[in-house]
């Protein structure tokens, strides 16, 4: 049976940031919480004396002709030598024989591409109608991805970010520039993130961070945040009391947050019980409702799941097939 | 950073049954009981509307400059359709950077390979030094890779199989043909298990069986047991006395055996404690002693562990390399 193998700059062109990419990240969210995905708990593989750690993650979606398995890792003595610290590759395997058909080697693309999108999706059903001002915290990848992704749910006008880094700040904005030009949104740098958060409408954390960056007082009515960096036990970037103040709270996965996300601190201080937050795929099934006023407070906390992996990898599969890309091996 | 893709025809040339595969085989038994080996929980994911299961194992091995994830499905629907039920692949990561640097698409060739040595290294350990008569349950690709496997460790005269069907056990018998050639080993079947393990010194079982297929009164002095077919929750192919009986009792990994091996049973009526086993790496590091008499009868619960994976993937690379193997595709 040949397996496609598809390199990253073939999957760059099959999957991108647009209307169907972000429908299937959705969909994948409807699916998780109808019960239709399995999804074993992710695997992990720790390389402590080389500084790196590999995640695998998987779901098997019913009725889907493929699933993803995905391996990422991050080796943080990369950079040291020049080199990227994460990288990553798909392994797409035929759920009806469990043969490998595709092997993606997108170097963490498509996680990028499916983690901006299902950020968006929370913004769909968890921000105010009328956001005038957005704010990202971070100047990675992510602050791009998840600002781009927004784009396609709301119309802002203003752009904030907080960065500690001027450079990368700078940069941040230089290559946001098309949001100014094509969108006419001013992009602009924030000098504390009390001030940005206080100015925003809307507010994405895209930090590695083990302290929390907003307190729980910063939050007023009318604000959605979503905090997409903390995927790792130990990892924050809300105040835990942040948690408990929001009017809704939502998780993409109830069990992850628990144990990696924002929710993690929150139940270790006694503040929130594990099984308390709605999660995403519950609002977009339409079993419960997202927003429910201008003036609530929501709070999304995102850890990634493998039923994103596997929509957005099926996705590229099927664009990769009729647009006859990739190198075909014999095995 | 080119990523070196091999087939399973250019595997079945870097990797083959010989001492070179065992002494890895071997060693690798050793780092998981020196504690080198970082190897996380067996990852499964359950296609159970369709008969399928996939499960995903890894061991990173600290000082081996690369280790594999190894994704194995069974589909038992695909023999109806003309296909195997079994397939695998390996995905070969770059130990200081995280990198992939190989996909071995060996189809489960690898796993059949290092399942078939670690038999040979129980048995170097466990069985008596003479072995006049070999026997083997089961008539499929393990019964043939645990016998010429076997022949790296012990010389034998006679090999006895069972099989409950008489065309495959035919088959067998004329596959294994060379044996009798070239090592001068008379092949010969047998009308009954109880029959069989009553004239053999070694019995290797390979059944995917649910039900007991050995019962403790057969054990004699003398005797080894591999039994290397139970891999699952509800998979038994020795009476649950039988492992207490047995004057050594070895599993290659405690905490897999208790759930998924021989020992999961004797466990679960009490007969035995599951941190009661020896390791077979306690034995092959020499911090144990093995079969301590000619009488004694010894059992090994093999279940396969990710360790393997990784210490037959590095050195199908190594060659792979070394006779410049495999197409490489820039990612």
């Amino acid at each position: 049976m040949p397996i496609r193998i598809l390199t990253e700059a073939e999957l760059r062109e099959c999957a991108v940031i647009n209307h169907d990419a972000l429908a299937v990240v959705e969909q994948a969210f409807t699916w998780l919480a109808e019960d239709r995905a399995v999804m074993p708990p992710i695997m992990h593989v720790s390389v402590t004396d080389r500084h790196g750690d590999v995640d695998i993650k998987s779901a098997y979606v019913r009725g889907l002709p493929n699933f993803a398995v995905k391996i990422a890792s991050g080796f943080f003595d990369n950079p040291k030598r020049g080199l990227p610290s994460s990288s990553g590759m798909m392994v797409i395997m035929d759920a009806g024989t469990g043969f490998c058909t595709a092997i993606m080697l997108d170097n963490g693309y498509l996680t990028d591409l499916r983690t901006g999108l299902a950020g968006a999706v929370a913004a769909r059903y968890l921000a105010p109608e009328k956001v005038v001002t957005a704010g990202v915290i971070g100047t990675g990848i992510q602050a791009r991805y998840q600002i781009r992704s927004l784009a396609l749910v709301r119309t802002f006008e203003r752009l904030l970010v907080f960065g500690r880094d001027p450079a990368r700040c700078n940069s941040y904005i230089q290559d946001m520039e098309d949001m100014t030009i094509r969108l006419g949104i001013e992009v602009s740098a924030c000098d504390s993130i009390e001030s940005l958060v206080k100015a925003c409408d809307l507010v994405v954390t895209t930090t590695p961070s083990r302290q929390p960056l907003i307190r729980a007082d910063w939050l007023h009515p009318g604000l959605h945040v979503t905090a997409m960096g903390s995927d790792l036990g130990g990892k924050q970037e809300l105040e835990a009391a942040a948690l408990a103040r929001a009017s809704l709270l939502v998780c993409d996965r109830r069990a992850q947050c628990a144990v990696m996300g924002e929710l993690q601190h929150a139940v270790a201080e006694g503040l929130m019980d594990e099984n308390a937050p709605l999660e995403l795929g519950e609002i977009t099934s339409g079993k419960h409702s997202g927003r429910s006023s201008e003036e609530a407070i929501t709070i999304c906390d995102l850890t990634g799941t493998g039923v994103q992996d596997t929509a957005i990898a099926s996705l590229a599969l099927e664009r990769a097939k009729s647009m006859g890309l990739g190198t075909e091996i014999g095995s």
